[in-house]
């Protein structure tokens, strides 16, 4: 089911602190931010060579990062994202397997344009698990 | 200076329960389990098309993800690693930019016979970063 390692989700209190680090301290290349009101986020893309790393602000007063950072004031990765061929067939089947897909289990339009979903964190040893359809 | 993400490890409580989820439920590719006692750890590599995923369970007295467990008992997400080409290199411009080096800054070899090197997650947004030779 699993596909690529579409990204790995760091969420920081300042973004701009973040980016500057891993631009010009670890050497990367990062974008430039980009503020997703409809995702309650501002996100900057770490480009490596196989996958990508997003640097996660909390936008608004219902971003959904807010919860993780006020436990986590440093920071601290957040989420991994594998991108998965059919995402409607992928929840179906990890419902049947007994895994808790967060929300109303309907895939919402994600940061990149394409379907995603949330799966529980307490169903995949702590870590939050996202699925992209590509 | 950062290469490729080589791998993104997972700190789990019960690694037998977490290889069969990763294989059953969201159908990866799962190694065997390998006893690594020089590192305090025992592994199961998740094989996705463009990285890996490390689950880690405890080995031993010393093991350096005990205390991670202890404070997230589920599991996690314990850090990530990326390929440097010259580690010795990257350490030193690292601490040049006044980034902290754990332990005595001398590269360890890893557990995939390699040398790494982990930095100060309280100079990376509360992420534990792994450098890893290639």
């Amino acid at each position: 089911m699993l596909g690529r390692v579409n990204h790995i989700a760091i969420a920081v209190p300042d973004l701009a602190a973040a980016a500057a680090i891993y631009r010009d301290t670890l050497g990367a290349r990062v974008s430039q931010a980009q503020a997703l009101p409809e995702h309650g986020v501002t996100v900057v893309f770490v480009e490596l060579e196989n996958t990508k790393v997003e640097l996660l602000e909390p936008l608004g007063a219902d971003s959904p990062i807010a919860s993780f950072l006020a436990k986590n004031p440093s920071g601290g990765m957040h989420h991994i994202c594998y991108e998965v061929e059919d995402i409607l067939k992928a929840r179906d089947q990890l419902r049947q397997d007994g895994a808790r897909v967060l929300g109303d289990g309907q895939p919402k339009i994600g940061a990149h344009g394409k379907p995603v979903l949330f799966l529980h964190p307490k169903d995949f040893q702590g870590t939050l698990i996202e699925l992209e359809q590509v």
